[in-house]
């Protein structure tokens, strides 16, 4: 069965508690609900994991190869500074949907700019908790396409 | 009834001549079939637009104020220079989803920086064609969340 | 007799509308009226154009010659863009004066250039409709002087 | 009654001898009596002052607090690199129209910089002795439309 | 039979009244008219436009597809700012020579960037009107060669 | 009671071996029990931390939250690079104090900016081991104002 | 005696009645009253100057040679663009930190750099006229390990 | 004896297996094995440690001090962006030699850029894993140089 | 008799050896013959010279006032940094026409700057050998021109 | 009989006394003395003065125009942020030489700048107290060979 | 049999007189029997050349096709300007090394860039004499493994 | 006997037919024959040469180590490109004054850069022939300063 990763960086955990204003109230655990819900009605599987260690997101991408198909990274602060996760996920070379609640657009400049997204399939940001499900959607319809 | 309109902006009118490679062999046409099955299944009227002219293109959204209650737009090259269809934007003070069909991140860097991104809700990048479905669906549910 | 052309650019047709806490509720039917008048004070003809397209307002530049004695230009969000109307101004060899309803000085940095402002007589932005009134008077000074 | 002090800043109690081709050969007491003149046919009050000290000029704005009802500044070349004067305009909470003899952006780039136009109405320039008058007036009709 | 299109950006419709310091007496009809006679002496057709339009310049570039065989491409001050008149260059799959009159490096340094010249064959500028005799000659030994 | 957080970054438990021409020869623990002093000369709580992992810094700055009312934070070189750390001070809502024991602004270039200071309370530098004291007083007395 | 210079720079004089959001009530005589106080708590003694003039606080750092053991140096906006000050510093070899009261780091980017602090023993920002008194402090136990 | 460590950085576990194109099918076990032998060869002792996490590679790296006589690090994706690593090999004053299997040179311009640099005795990069046996010569040689 | 000189910089020599993708094979002595030919059907003398020192280049144009009426100057790689042809192109004060074999702009960044384009009548570029012949005509009918 | 003035800038009173090793132990005084001796035995006027205020030093060299007959400027560390000064030299219409003590090549790169030195007939720098002999000399023979 | 060229740039020649605290008392002599020994080690031939011109450099590197098999360049300065340089071996085809004595990245900023770096198979600076001897070794084993 | 070495870089050669506003009608040889004259009053010996290759330069100036005591460099065009001059300026460890004739300010800004001023003693510009003069009056002072 196809297996899909979700991966979130630091600071995610405190989500629902964290600047309300720019996030939601949402926490971490139904923004897993939801994924998961999204990645049955497609039946595929779903693993949800979070890290505020930039070192252990590697191992996670690194282990992620051979047990899951696709990747959906919402790397938070590191999205902007580590090349570390960008050389990770070319390593695994598994499909990669980078994710963001808010739009960086629209935000501070230093945050304009994201590393992974040079090997990433595509990028969603901006929408928010339903931004997991349409990365779900978006992962296994690219997955899909490339059978 | 909640109404869309997706506005592509230059050269989008070639889609499925041009550089297959990056863009693959769909035509605009196709999507605009695809996009209008996506609204519909959200029972959501969509209208679908082209122009290569950027003046014409701020014409066509400030049209959009009164007849749509979101626009999606896949602004082309006008993205990474016109401040215009920025303020545009700004002015109907209509949501805005801001889309392309290819990864923008992964190519040359005068594609990294967008304007219209500042002022929108969010950006869905990298999907080809399905990034007009992802985007569809993004727009409703933003629209029914903010009800 | 002494004629000038007003020309402003795009989204400036929006006037009232957009976001008024930047430039008031003064419609852009006002603004001509008051400036009708304040050309009529000073015995001078005036034209008052606007366009969304940058082509277009080059050719609005170009048929100024022969026809008018001076242009206020308000170019809107192409003032920080076009080469294209700063060739124009310069070929048409008409005095030029460039306004801005808002304070640009005082926004984004992006709106700080300004390609037209290297051939104009001069610059006057932040006092919104007023501006034009200053402008006007601004303008038939300069070509009295220049008589 | 209404006052108005208009500040000019360094180099320019030499106008009219100094580089007549850039700044014409209108003399600062010429302007004085021109914007006199013009402040009189507005029914208000003007102080008119020059100093070539950076610090004196930061004396001058704060003395304005509770005398005068708006400044126009013409900061001469303390304009580009002075925060002092910035700041000093903001203590005081007077409104400021930055003012220049020539056209800065058609100059060399250090001078299309500005401090003092972030915290300005608005910024008049390029129109020689005329645009004292010019200033006058828009500082008059600042005032009477904030009443 | 070979066919080239020349296509003139924005303010060349002034060729002969503008700046003459710069670019001469010579007008937009005398040079299509050696172009004629230079692209006859080949034996290839030749059509000459001209537009202020950005949009409309890529329209035209479109619709050589299949009309002609190599584009010669005077983007005027588009040259510098449009990215959408690159794509559609890339698009058409068509050869593209970009051509100036003036010799763009030794003038203004925003006039030394160039989008187009990325995806072009080669460019040929400071010649005034004799560089399109020169562009023609080139365009047609490109496309022999390549034959 | 009130209760305070000092947090230290990388490399600064080698203080007192590390290049004690910048440093000094004062260690970590000594740091810690000159500190303790200082808070309980106030009858505050301390917690005394140090880790070399930017993932680990950012787990205690979340576990503050709850425990301390105010954290002291010399990030060492994380300070420079790390937006993680920016937003976990971000996410708890704490008052945070950035501190250095070196004069950051007298050393290279790339230590002159901090992404820390930019949410926090202020900045102590400079001082060596002194900065703990002055920092732990600048906290109770930042607190108490704030109660 | 020990003895102390505390200078401040322009517009430090309104302290109290500027922008009391980001400064706050407290006057620049009650700042004296608190530092006199704090001085005379470690038995030193103090001299507390203001200047808005640049030229003039050079003059005052160069009198503080043989007259005062350390400056504490509040430069106000000089501190970003004055070489000056940076030079005077320097000249008289006494120690100087410099100090700010609100947080320089959160505010606009020109208001980040320091001329003054390359040659200062550290810096204090962000505590309001509670700096003052951390200064003080900060000085004294730095002379006294000097000693 | 004489003892050298060689530490390697994020995603060099992967070796091998990661982009084979760029980094060869060479195994980090391999390099082990060459890397032992080549010190066995010089009769040195040598420890051969991996990791992807920046603060525990600061760890292993303090570590070293008085365990071994010089280090070989190969940050990889570290090497561009830690000043903690940097700090980490000022703190431990032992010699270190940079390594990269890759020319950095020859790759993306942020992979030029290195802070370890800065302190090391030497870089040697784009040899492979011969470039291993190479630094163990080096730092051999090195230390009996320094004797 | 009118003369041309035909000066070719460093590695040019080698031309139909070198990176025959980019330049083709025609060798220099191709060219030369091409270029004399093209001369010689204007009945112009022509001179072709090869250098690869940026000295004895300086030697040559040096040489080619009195003997020659204009210059053809392929610089190769020291178009992009030499500073002294520039200068001697300027001293010898006869018309130069930059040419490249390939076209500059879509090579690597640093190929786009050139020093004596600023000094040049023009520039042609991207036509190979063909660019010769190109500039023996372009240079000719600007030299008649200008009689 | 021909004048010169010499103005020196900012702390240059404390020379002699501050930092010996950059400037020497040559006081000021012994500078002048130099300086009249030198002018003495060209039969030509010297006055010399010195200020720490940057209006100040607008205000001498204004009224050193029909006083003086060339002016050499040691602005000091104004030469590096003062437009107001370059503005000063250019009123007055009169020759200007920059003079500094030390070269400021060699020192740090904020002192490379110049505002005055695009406006002066040459520069002197890095000969300590000689060069204000050199410049006497320099500006001496300027006056005569411009007689 | 196999034949290595060492080629070493500008000022290389003064080796062992030149700034020995930054590049020890070893002459050029000595090097080149170092690399002779070391070469004859491998049983390979090695040329040993070192010039201050930038155009014979250009010249040895073509004369070094079909006499050699790879080229260790020690450029010297031109490293960090020359273009030429890096052409020049790209032309030939041969591997070559680039080899610097000192730590380049720890001296001024201007030494961190590298032209010919961009062609080189890789990189040894930092070792002195020894790695000459390094990079021998390194040739001969890239040689061998390319067999 | 003390003696001096001037060393003219590129393109002086032609002094006195180059470009005659700039530089005036002086030749070298005029100028060869002052400084000799200026040397000859200090009972110095001196030789002048120059040279249009950088690689000769260095040559030079490698030889002058021995045979002169300070050398006078007017580097011409590579003043602000060659890293070469300033390595062999700093290897001969002799005094070096910089000299040019024009005002190298007042030029264009690619000209304001010089890496060997980072080396030498001082420099003078902007004074034409009569620069050499000073400058050989400048180096013996220097000289007797540092016996």
């Amino acid at each position: 069965m196809t297996s899909l990763l979700i991966l979130n960086g630091p600071n995610l955990n405190l989500l629902g508690q964290r600047q309300p204003e720019v996030y939601g109230t949402t926490t971490l655990s139904d923004i897993e609900a939801m994924s998961q819900a999204k990645a049955a009605s497609f039946s595929v599987g779903l693993e949800f994991k979070q890290s505020n260690s930039e070192g252990e997101m590697v191992d996670i991408i690194h282990a992620a190869k051979g047990q899951h198909d696709g990747i959906i990274l919402n790397a938070g602060a590191y999205t902007h500074t580590s090349i570390a996760l960008m050389d990770a996920v070319s390593s695994v070379e598994l499909p990669v949907i980078e994710l963001h609640l808010s739009n960086i657009h629209a935000r501070e400049e230093f945050r304009h700019k994201s590393y992974v997204a040079k090997v990433a399939v595509g990028v969603i940001c901006g929408f928010g908790a339903v931004g997991y499900e349409l990365a779900v959607e978006a992962m296994v319809r690219h997955l899909r396409a490339s059978e």
